[in-house]
């Protein structure tokens, strides 16, 4: 029997991981709570209605075809016996265990609201499809009911967007946003100048993009000024509430009235981690994130790999890893390597040494920050580079086409071809919130019996 | 002051309208539940992971964006002073009222369940986006689900697909899904051969595609033999629940086990068709489309036009004109035509006549069947007249090009480019049951006072 390998997570490292192991003599399982890969750095893209959901989440079944390893499974990963060898999966309608000689987590990071869970209602996140669709809902709505309205203070708080989180997701969408009023929808509507829209970025750091340097974090200021984005640093966020935002700086309180609101500030590991760290001794980090050997393995679990954002490894600075693509897909890869090395009966342990190929944020259409090697670049030429990245990683030949088709269109010509908003995205929060969610009950370890159809019916 | 028209729904019918009237002297207000207009010829491949949202909804201000005489507004109509000769409104968040000296009421029709709306909850209709979008979720989420389990009669349940109604949509629908199990899909699973999906194709008529003669509807049938889809003519559907269907041939009743079902069958009038029709004294028929005059004005109102799925009136040969798509242009056409000849102070009361340009149906890639004047063609030559057919009606440059390359994409090579599956479709149906629907409500004439993004809050 071939060395079984459970996978859980299909993002950057539990993919790269697999695509490593493809030659190896391995049985990999792939358990996922979607059936898609997520392209998560340019899900701002969907929300802000450049990219459609397909172009930036492709099947994992098509991503993985021609790897005849990999059983995909969808489920979410309740726990895992350590002892047994085994983890328990909760799936749409149907609960299941499945053995491993070595385990690799890799299930990623979910949105942090510090505390404040309550936020969500009124500022979606910024990690899911859903939140994306829910967003452009939103955003798009929010010009078509100002246009609605006679009360100046009213539209005025329907045409303020306030964007939480000045990091790479944050600069972007608040930068999209901007050219949405003063570009894509200028002279779309009769009543109101869509280019009067306010759209502010906060964070409670000194800069945006700080971990770019002191040199980019003042370009893309510089850059989102002129796009007549607001930034607010050093500026704390004290509530959200559905018709504004209260923001706190130097000891000074003041409301923003504002009705449409993006969460882009703090993530934390999922649950698993802390019941992984619990039965295997490991410790945890403020965010949830597990301490890991220095090849990626948990302590006296050389069989179990944490990658990615799950994982808490010193870099050469002495700081924990960023939880960026690139971490996710190199340790993916340093995971698979020690995997193949063991099966060969070579001596494993290497550290995992993470390389650095740079930082990347667009502030609009031709305009971004780059940060590669020794090179700092911004402007037009940064932008260059940003294209020729994403068209380089984006996951699937028949996206990458229409994706690039897309980019043309709204770069280029002043159109967003993805702009229908859903009705049920709002709903659904509702239902959430009353009925509870089946896959959050699933991973929070309650019983999920009833499938997604059932759930409907 | 210009000739104030307002035009109720920005489907074929009020778009063709309004874009007839591009030149006349008049100030045109566009009254839609949906900042998008909906191309429901193509909905099926929404559902069926062909082209994304975007590609079948552009928004109604892009098409219009070149029409200056066109204000473009969100909202349902509640209800029509005919007197006062104004509309009353419920927007998001906001009542409103609009004068108009001329009106074209083109809303369309929604599902029909003949009676049985709880059956909704089970077999989602084929509408919406929404519709598509949760069709598009449980169709492919099936295929995962049943992946994940041993017990044959549960596999066999989730591999089973009903589709209720073989009109075109139905039709197009049941060969989509017979193309994804048999073409698409096979090969991706490990634990089951999705070959072995059961697709049904269920109506209470003789044959399907009915409408389009004895000679095509043999021709059809033959075609979705060979695809594999097992057709139930003269059955007629009894119960819907969540795990199966139980439908009725010859007082023979019979239960067919299936998680998935769509329901294709039947429309009716909203209710402003009803509130119409009460108001002027205009008849309505069984479907509640109002009797109207042959120019499509109400009977005493000649200001008032009911055109498209809205309108009952008789062909050439007696027959009402059927809900299609050249229906509601031609009538569109017709009513802006009219009020351009009152305008000029000419003479009105030309009878609209319907030029039937012919019948379209896909039934598969390369196959469909196709009656143009007095010609059958079937197979596929059909198929490259649909493909011209439907490229030259899509609304929108942008989204066409971008739909011929996912053409390419699913009909020359194996895949299909949207697959996602939004975890919030299936969550909102059961919020709507529980707290409204505030779209609904406001179409039936109660208040929604709370907007879109309220709601969420």
């Amino acid at each position: 029997m071939s060395h079984r390998v459970v996978v859980v997570g299909a993002g950057f490292g539990g993919l790269f991981a697999i695509k490593a192991l493809r030659r190896a003599d391995v049985e990999i399982t792939l358990i996922n709570g979607t059936a898609y890969h997520l392209f998560q750095p340019l899900l701002y893209q969907v929300a802000t209605g450049i990219l459609s959901e397909g172009e930036v989440a492709p099947p994992i079944r098509e991503v993985l075809r021609r790897q005849k390893n990999v059983d995909v499974r969808l489920g979410w990963v309740q726990d895992v016996d350590v002892e047994r060898k085994v983890v328990s999966v909760a799936g749409p309608g149907i609960d299941y265990t499945v053995p491993y000689d070595t385990l690799i987590v890799a299930a990623g990071a979910s949105q942090s609201y510090f505390g404040n869970d309550e936020f969500a209602d009124h500022a979606p996140g910024m990690k899911s499809i859903d939140d994306a669709l829910e967003l452009r809902a939103r955003i798009f709505g929010a010009f078509e009911v100002a246009d609605l309205h006679t009360d100046p203070e009213t539209i005025e708080r329907w045409m303020t967007f306030v964007v939480v989180g000045a990091g790479p997701t944050g600069t972007e969408m608040a930068g999209q946003i901007a050219e949405l009023a003063h570009r894509n929808l200028r002279g779309q509507f009769k009543h109101i100048d869509s280019r009067k829209a306010r759209i502010l970025l906060v964070d409670a750091v000194g800069a945006v993009l700080n971990t770019f340097g002191d040199q980019l974090s003042a370009k893309a200021e510089k850059q989102l000024d002129k796009l007549g984005v607001e930034v607010r640093t050093n500026t704390k966020v004290v509530a959200v509430d559905s018709t504004g935002i209260e923001v706190e700086s130097n000891g000074r309180r003041e409301r923003i009235p504002a009705m449409t609101k993006v969460w882009a500030a703090g993530v934390a590991a999922p649950p698993l981690a802390a019941k992984l760290a619990a039965a295997t001794g490991a410790k945890t980090d403020r965010a949830g994130r597990i301490q890991v050997e220095p090849n990626t393995s948990l302590p006296g679990h050389p069989e179990i790999f944490a990658l990615g954002d799950m994982m808490n490894l010193a870099g050469e600075d002495g700081k924990p890893l960023p939880g960026v693509a690139q971490v996710a897909i190199q340790s993916g890869r340093h995971a698979a390597d020690q995997i193949k090395r063991r099966l060969a009966g070579k001596e494993t342990g290497q550290p995992f040494r993470y390389f650095d190929k740079g930082s990347l944020a667009t502030i609009s259409r031709f305009s971004a920050v780059a940060s590669i090697w020794k090179l700092r670049l911004s402007g037009f030429p940064a932008w260059v580079v940003w294209v020729a990245v994403h068209l380089f990683y984006l996951v699937g030949f028949k996206n990458r086409v229409t994706a690039v088709l897309h980019w043309f269109v709204s770069f280029l010509g002043r159109g967003r071809s993805e702009r229908v908003a859903t009705q049920q995205q709002a709903f659904a929060r509702q239902a959430i919130r009353a009925y509870g969610d089946p896959w959050r009950r699933a991973e929070n370890g309650e019983p999920a019996r009833e499938t997604v159809a059932e759930q409907a019916g």
